[in-house]
């Protein structure tokens, strides 16, 4: 095949190899073959880089993230964090190398350290209250070039929609909607999760659940007591080591043909605190919906019982009250995935988020150039067969964020004066001992 | 009757029927009795009525509702529409119609006419820009009591979150995460979807896909053509006859035992413009997200292809672009839902709704009183043995504030200046004539 | 003076008084006389009843405000309220009844009794949590038509500028901007300052220091111990009762000729927490001057030394701290205003506000139609004299909620986790029990 | 020089010199002696720089800065902005040289030459729609070191009030607060400035109008016709040569003694489109005055007639309408300052904000340690004998940062469907065309 006379295409979570010279965008437009494959190494203009709107979450601890996969690097800005909170680079570094790309051989072999680094709001190893800076450089500046994206719209992915909205040439289209803006959103939620952690107990732990045609059955991982170090055991992220080694093959299954899969992260929320959330638009589940589908290749999203609890009848799907033996209000059964009326009500807070089959794939589509001509495309290089083992660390990240800027506006609204102990809890659960002497 | 013996709960969509006079709740706690039924026509006291929290939806076009089930009424404000749009109280009584109890045999006896009122904001039958306030009185007062709910909790209700979140009796504990709340957003859907229309011949249509069991294939409504006319041709607001009639019959079975059942809410999007959305935190499908899972008794959402799309491979799942016979750059399959990058693309939009079975059901539940003594609760009286025909109306409601929240944040900033008519098209489409005639 | 020959004008904090029939727009769209008077006793039609946008302060402790002079009533919802607060209408209705209109002669003789209703959040006498909906109806429906306001624009009134913004016969133009929205304001503020007082035993208050030409000279009123009861000794709401006495004469002075004036009003915070407000756009000063510069008629606002500061050189101006014999740090002067680097210090913290000399005036004025062409305009009827003893429960309310927002964000971030005692105090003083001994 | 025996401080708008080595915090705190001055060349060791909270500015054009005086540098992210507006960095530039430190003999002799980079949002000189990140790197890093702060409060700054509100060593506590963070408003407003300029012929212009005692009168400008240039011509940005000079002598009187002084500057807008704002708390001028007043040193707000209006009778007050002879409704006089009703009428918008003195002074002044003891301190080094020649081009960028987010608001609202040409005008004037030329 040469390398000269199909388009190549970005891949979905990261970047494609690039060989060749540049082209002139101008000059492909004259080029009337229907099947063109371009590789490049040169430089991407600095006045290229692009970054993206609606980039802030949150209203009490707000994110905002910038950059993108090839400018000089990416990060947010972290406003609103408590002051005091011990902090280092390390609190986040562990979860930005889950994410990062080239951590296996089932994810995109772009490499990238993917070291952060804090410019501000941390002083003497405490935060300081005011925003703390993140910044990631990137490192793997291979050239690629994006010309190609000048001329042909990759299928399933933002450039087509970009032009549409903006009316420019966002070259980069896919920058802001690929996966490296998520470095931004794991560093912060490493923040949330430290500090859900400290203050009351809190754990968000995801995993996989599904590969492709690989379920998990329900049941087999036991939400009450598995481990960070279970989902950690393997590439693939799934605490079962025997469907993990099942999610594997799949994945290998298709990264030798080139072509992608999808599947399901699930996360939960063991000691949430309770009374999260509000009863109207701000519901607990709709904000974990929002930030959960925010997340780029998401379809889907469940929590609870979801899309199997049609299937059930009241009479079976009701969550039955009962006081335990210390004294503590309980359901027997968790169908409402710990939230009940937009509130969090001390049970397990469980959601299943699906992601679609990676769209950059390295087989021919037919697709159409900027200028509505008909094209074909081939995506060579570097991407991810499957995004899901590297979007464990994201989902967690988005719930914890929801769940931090949450306890920041029930605190301030209804503990602002002593409690009600009667029928409300401490939001700081007993265990902030034990997490602290982890710290 | 045993009024005596069993504590009596709330609807979820409704309210209960009652038949006896009230008990103090100080003269319930003193009940040991493990099971009590209790009935009531008192009137509630004014000071009980109680509205909730995170009441606003929207940034440009901006609902805040207000009220619920026994307070004097329910309705809404509609902050930052545009002014001289033609609107009167018929543009919305139609949707509340659609959404109102008592409609048929299969929603809640209860009768509210829900006879709407628009108090401000429109002068001589258009509108001014300023809030349009819309009230919706209460009629259907038959003197329900919660006092029961002072000492039951009931499953998978709101009682018990209320009490932990504030700390307060809010007796009315579900009123704000009631389906009456609704009545708002429903009233302020049908303007968003008024102006769509006007703006852009967009139409937000609704349908109910599944009711417990029965599952509509995907196929049987051909999202290209179907028309409101077929949902509202029978009283489950399935538009193909044979379906509908099965989904009665699955309703009716469940209605005679007391029991409940939930289902699917599919919702389409036609000609929606191009390029709504954004690309990181507020993508349109998360906007969407947010949205759908707002309204009561949802568990799940998803978009286009959704989980089952996980069962894709790339190849399989990419949507491939061409330009069609007009010019115009369109995709050969919709598995992207109408939204690629957050961003939509002039596709379809699609997305589906998963709805719980009814809470209220009549049939004996276990649970705890506020003072976490064990109890057993009957709800009798009023109640939705399914949610979903009614919340056809709400979805296309919360669907149509999301697109017109985001088209008026589209024209403010990518058409503020010339659009570049090589990459974009004009917002409003020319059926804005057909549209207007139709008026 | 013939009464049908001059355009009747609304007065600024009223209505115009009514004397005879309505006539058409049209009719008097074709009256090319230069001068017309108009009187009516004419209903308002319910359809022109107007609110308009922007209708929300606050992000913790948020109010919308809804109504106008010519409705049914105003009011507003407070969202975010912390639950278990003792509130009833009594809370409120004092403020109200010092900013009601017919409380003595130097305000407009439109007799409203402004009795306030609580109709949600509050149950058996203590906040719920959810929004506390205050209702306030219009008593003095006495028949003004605002037909006169299609044709003529008031000198200085909002008339011409929403006919610019929106574009329709907002009729009622005034409405929104009118002094009568502030009742909902006035309302809200009342809790907020019932709860800063519980809370750290915060005291707002605000009274009159210049009409016109008459100036209270700095110094007379001792802002560490002048009280409530001394600006409510008078009806012109100066704590010094000699230059009360000069203040009701310069106003009534202008009354008698139908003319207006204008004048200042100061506000002072006493025991505000520290720490406050924030360090870049959201400064505490900041978010003071927008909120008094939200109100009706006021034209500039300053702080500390304000624009006198600017005579001063910086060795004069700077505010040397010291330590006090609680080992309190405090500073010796105040120029500061109680605030440095737009964070409160817990010094005093004082502003001042100008407001104009009422713009409806007994007097003739030269304006245009709405159709452009020229006219003469006289209001007669009701309106106030001077605004600003009205005014003051109206700034009060407006600093309450700034605080009360700050309060909620500073707690919900610097004290979510137990503070640094050698830097920081409590936000709660200990006066929180004398306080609640006086509720 | 006694160097070792007194406390340097900060400048208000740069940074002291420094000339020693640096003391740890440490040994500074057993210091006994009352009166110390210390001087550094140190460099600011990275963990301590330290961002702010309360970073954004605007709903639709939303400016985010970042960056303090002793990090790596300073800069804005401009989400929303308007795609395919013609920007460089010299669009930037020119504001941010009138905002430099050392532009003159008046201003602090730090040397920075601001030289501004776009990264991102600009691609081919065009904007695209997504935020424009600009950056400016800090290169004037003598080496301050802030120990100092670490020890005494600096009188009138923002030291004691970070530690107040967080509770940590800020130690760069003014660094947010200071004017270097200003940087990122500036590029930020000479963005907003070009496009209201393009779109709709919008000048802002902004000039000192009062330093220390020397006065302008009024009318000495004459609104109509003054001009940049005009503003440019002298270093303190005083239109008038005369009172220019009598000013730059006010100024070198205090700056030889180490004193310093303050002012007013006065900003006008030209051309504002019509109906900009709205009615309750979003008024114009409360919008302007929230922006006005988050700038680093401001005491007091006014526009129109201002704080003197309140002499004025209503008769005397009030702005006469007109249909001028291109038949556009005007008025006679403007003290309402181009907003009535908080809305903008057309007319030229006026304000005038007042600037204290720089707290920052060559003398020595009493204050107190961070561990409560008095000492005694003298700054020592560069910083501005006046700030309010440096504020112009701030003052121009925030009131344009107001305008441009409310042109935004109202073409979303107003605009969305054909305007009625009766009472309203299209927000572009002609002027486009002769502005676009000028680009």
């Amino acid at each position: 095949m040469a390398s000269s006379s199909t388009l190549t295409s970005k891949s979905f979570l990261g970047s494609s190899r690039i060989d060749t010279a540049s082209l002139s965008s101008d000059h492909l437009r004259k080029l009337s073959i229907s099947s063109v494959q371009i590789s490049f190494r040169s430089r991407l203009p600095k006045k290229l880089q692009i970054n993206a709107a609606g980039s802030t979450f949150g209203n009490n601890f707000r994110v905002t993230t910038f950059g993108e996969s090839h400018g000089g690097g990416v990060g947010c800005i972290i406003d609103g964090c408590p002051p005091r909170i011990p902090l280092s680079e390390s609190d986040m570094q562990f979860d930005l190398d889950r994410r990062r790309p080239g951590q296996s051989r089932i994810t995109t072999p772009r490499k990238e350290t993917d070291t952060c680094k804090i410019s501000s709001g941390v002083s003497e190893g405490l935060t300081t209250g005011t925003p703390i800076h993140v910044f990631v450089p990137n490192t793997d500046q291979r050239g690629f070039d994006y010309n190609e994206m000048s001329v042909a719209y990759r299928p399933s992915h933002a450039d087509a929609t970009y032009d549409m909205k903006y009316g420019v040439r966002s070259v980069q289209g896919g920058g802001r909607s690929s996966a490296r803006e998520t470095v931004g959103r794991v560093a912060a939620g490493a923040v949330a999760k430290k500090i859900l952690k400290l203050y009351a107990g809190t754990e968000v732990l995801a995993y996989v659940s599904q590969v492709h045609k690989v379920v998990l059955p329900e049941g087999v991982v036991d939400h009450d007591s598995f481990s960070l170090d279970q989902i950690e055991s393997n590439i693939v992220r799934c605490p079962d080591p025997e469907y993990a080694e099942k999610m594997i093959a799949a994945i290998d299954a298709v990264r030798v043909k080139g072509d992608s899969v999808g599947g399901v992260v699930t996360c939960i929320v063991r000691n949430a605190p309770r009374g999260l959330g509000s009863p109207v638009f701000d519901k607990l589940e709709a904000e974990l919906a929002k930030a959960a589908m925010s997340l780029p290749a998401t379809k889907g999203f469940e929590f609870g019982s979801g899309f199997a609890g049609t299937f059930l009848s009241g009479s079976e799907h009701n969550d039955e009250f009962y006081t335990n033996e210390h004294g503590k209000i309980r359901t027997r059964t968790n169908r409402s995935g710990g939230i009940q009326g937009g509130i969090s009500n001390g049970e397990i807070i469980n959601l299943r988020i699906a992601f679609k089959p990676t769209s950059t794939i390295g087989r021919k589509q037919h697709t159409v150039t900027r200028d509505k001509k008909e094209t074909e495309l081939i995506a060579r290089g570097r991407h991810d067969p499957c995004v899901v083992p590297r979007a464990v660390p994201m989902v967690e990240a988005m719930v914890a964020l929801v769940l931090m800027d949450q306890l920041m506006a029930q605190y301030s609204q209804s503990y602002l004066f002593p409690i009600n102990s009667d029928l409300q809890e401490p939001l700081a659960i007993p265990r902030l001992e034990a997490a602290k002497a982890s710290v």
